[in-house]
């Protein structure tokens, strides 16, 4: 399974903080990640990608994407990037290939004109569902495909719930509902096809105002692929690899989503719970939603869900 | 466009004496091609692969693949390995990507367990038939495809139209069987899509005992993209670089196809008409089939076709 | 032979204007160049690189390098990368592998802290000189190189003339000088080994500030690797892939130095001599000079020498 | 740190046996290696390669090399070309990179005509001694390397204590010495250049016929890395991924030299003391010498120094 990260700040940050220079960054996570319920193979090298917004976009106000299939953590051109990139919104992705075939086409995130998406966990079973997905899909998305993965399947559903994938822009609730809507309809296939386990569906999506994303599995029990955010007005490294987020006063300037806390401060992450929809509005103001559908659980949301921040390196 | 190379041959040959070695090699074809119809891009840069099968093999005895997105002249693994692999039947493919990104995925040749496919040319507006190509297909060929080219789509109708594609060995009729049946019904397709430009469809298919492969254009007018053969009894090396073809005797102990002549000896070569179906028996026998469909123009076969070899380098 | 461009302007270009969108830019060059010397292999297809640095630089204000050995034509992340990032002062290099194995180590430009660096051409019989060059090298620049091509040793030669390589700033007269003196010293070990035939030695090397480059070869008779350069005020598009620049008044706000021409527009060019050192200034002043040592040759110098401008693609 | 390998059978075995499937092959070692004295980067993702010899070579006689910078655990080449391949003598290393950049050039193991070498350890403060090591050289090995780490320079110089490294064959005595005076100029060199932390120097070399390796480090008081050897007349997989040495008699026609036992059967692995060097002759005597030098110390080669098996996956 894979690590993501996604950053929404006021203000550019550069690449680098976020990628390459905390100690627990996503790359070192692609070595070293303490909270993957998959423990077979303790990596995540089977790829990388990298896809940011400019500040002040020209002509094309699409999404930067930059991905490898060489391991995150030796990779020259993503350090030198990561030196010189500053961008006010960054989805950043390292792969441990669960399905798919190692290429670029397989690394996430993926684009389609504004839109950015990227996906931590796997569609259990993809193949018993492919063929419907693929047959649900309008021309334009189904031909836009270009690798083999689920994630990026997913993607193709989720265009298809638009009314006009190639809008500039889109209200948060717009991007919401069609989250959900792929969400159900995935579940509506598993159920044909009689898919007993669960799928782990942590979705990450943009069009480069708002973000939303989803911690979610379709099952009453289980917990869903680990997901925690953390905010404030500057994420500060206060000593070499060493960040902390400050929080000067009530305003949000900045929002992180990762997989694993990127910081070793307790105090400043929260985990998202199960089941749980999670909106950034372009205004900066963080909404959580319970996603209530036949696997939601009450019980499980109310399960004092601690934060088990990883150990100095 | 691409290149392809075959060879069957009663004893191995060394892969270098196909592909590295001759002045005129299908590695040097890849920078330096001079009987491509698409002159834009003149080089075949896009990737390589080799497939072959081993001469006494054992419980796997599937072809073996190399494949590589790093052009095949500059390849070291494909240097090294092609001093040391012998083998009775050989498929190579250099790569100009028309559609399909750069991937390892998109490599030909592709293999299904005992058969083997590559492609030179292009199904023409092959997004207006993809859909239908897909549908077509059942369920464990559909999902077998892990690119995203024509010429691999092209593949799995290939294996859609044989009972067992599993089988262990095949009849040479029903592999031209099924190869025909699979240029039919990309033609009812096209038709039915109302592509207007033809398609370039040259295919070599085998399950290491016969082969199989067509030279074939759905255009009445047109020509389809060369392909030549050479048969004999020794293919050797008389000076560096410089080949011919022996013929000791009436028998034949080695069959090459090619989209250009290896070797700078014009009567080594025999061009194959637009529209025809090549077969190699497992017994060595050399058959040419004309294809007579809808296409068939006995004017256009009349047409002495003559050999235009490569100038000398 | 490789090729190379290099652009400096007052005001920062879209790479993509360089690299990808001009019908005879570079990386088309890389397999379509049409004036190269060396005829045997007519692709620079051993990798890519381009080096640029910012117009507002953070704390760390050395260049920016993304370098690849896949072939630039066929690039997702260098197409992506070319119409995000501007820049005010580009290096752009197309390999075709003289010396030096396929590697990104081997991969033009190279920096060192402000320092950029490439070359198109080769040191003749570079093996023979090899040990006195690394020789003659402090420790830190001798320990500096990685790669292994005869390329990125002459940079450590040239930065072993400078008093302080790592300065942050450098007189263009000083980099002129340390210039000369690495073209002096190849020719003075090119004598001692005995070396007959000449190098290509067109070098281009820049602080962010002045640029130096030279077309050189150590011959009286033979012509070096062509360069050319062209100025104006505007480098624009004026139909899609067709590029003209503009001179609006004498103001030089741009400079453009290349092995071969981007536009057809042949008017646009102006062929640096064989033997010359060419300058631009950080005022963008353009200044050539003869390189008056034993190679010297008045009558070659006058020789009117045209500019060939591509045929239209 | 690195993994390293290799094989040495009176026959052939499928490098599958060795490479891919055992549970704990070295490519499974590339991601969970639990004897690692560095634990900051608990994998070997920097690259792969392996080297064999051929059972019935034909002209030439040198071995074969496949190397890739992706990661072994999900190279296609290598998981198909491991099911084909048989060889006597097989060599082989995933990389951790402690000094050189991710580039073929820089994977283990290097070949010199008919000599094949690897390493796994590093030479600490290599930059120091590395212009000695140089210049010690002959021109020829000087010139043959391509790659920028502290092995491939440790080959060159122990290829520079042969009288003719391109020699068809080499007594195992030759080559033993070779090595230990390989190790004792590193040992002079780094007390000439005032190293104080030790060097860690698991070399193998072979010639096709006789293996040498050592397992050393130049300290008297800490261990080198690890190093074992298994022996016996069958390498059976007695379940899938299981595997077991078998001995059926006094004699050896096997034996196996690992940094980690591929297998979980404690019996079949004995350490190879620390500062030894091994031995396998033609005829498949297995010999083992303490290395007396000023870092010998009985003491340590006493203390009984048992075989910790990986754990059950």
């Amino acid at each position: 399974m894979c690590r993501f990260l996604l950053y929404k700040g006021k203000d550019s940050i550069q690449l680098a903080h976020l990628l390459t220079r905390p100690a627990h960054s996503i790359i070192n996570q692609s070595f070293d990640c303490r909270l993957r319920i998959d423990t077979r193979r303790p990596i995540n090298g089977d790829g990388f990608g990298v896809g940011w917004y400019e500040s002040n976009p020209g002509p094309d106000n699409t999404p930067c994407i930059f991905a490898s299939v060489t391991p995150a953590w030796n990779n020259q051109n993503l350090a030198r990037l990561a030196e010189k990139i500053r961008s006010p919104l960054v989805f950043a992705h390292v792969r441990a290939s669960t399905s798919g075939t190692l290429s670029e086409n397989n690394c996430h995130p993926w684009k389609y004109n504004r839109l950015m998406w990227m996906h931590n966990g796997h569609i259990q079973d993809f193949n018993k569902i492919k063929r419907k997905l693929q047959q649900s899909l309008r021309d334009e998305i189904f031909l836009f495909v270009q690798g083999n993965t689920d994630s990026e399947w997913a993607f193709a559903l989720f265009l298809n719930q638009l009314r006009d994938p190639q809008a500039e822009r889109f209200d948060h609730e717009t991007l919401k509902k069609a989250m959900l809507k792929t969400i159900e309809q995935l579940n509506i296939w598993a159920e044909e096809a009689g898919i007993t386990e669960p799928s782990l569906l942590n979705f990450a999506v943009t069009d480069g105002c708002s973000v939303v994303c989803t911690r979610y599995i379709n099952s009453k029990t289980e917990e869903a692929a680990s997901l925690y955010f953390s905010s404030g007005t500057n994420f500060k490294e206060y000593k070499p690899g060493h960040y902390r987020m400050i929080k000067a006063d009530k305003r949000e300037d900045i929002v992180l989503v990762a997989s694993e806390p990127l910081t070793f401060e307790k105090a400043d992450w929260l985990i998202i719970p199960t089941n749980t929809c999670f909106v950034i509005t372009p205004k900066f103001n963080v909404l959580l939603f319970p996603i209530k559908d036949q696997y939601y659980n009450i019980d499980r949301m109310k399960k004092r869900q601690s934060i088990v921040p990883p150990a100095v390196l």
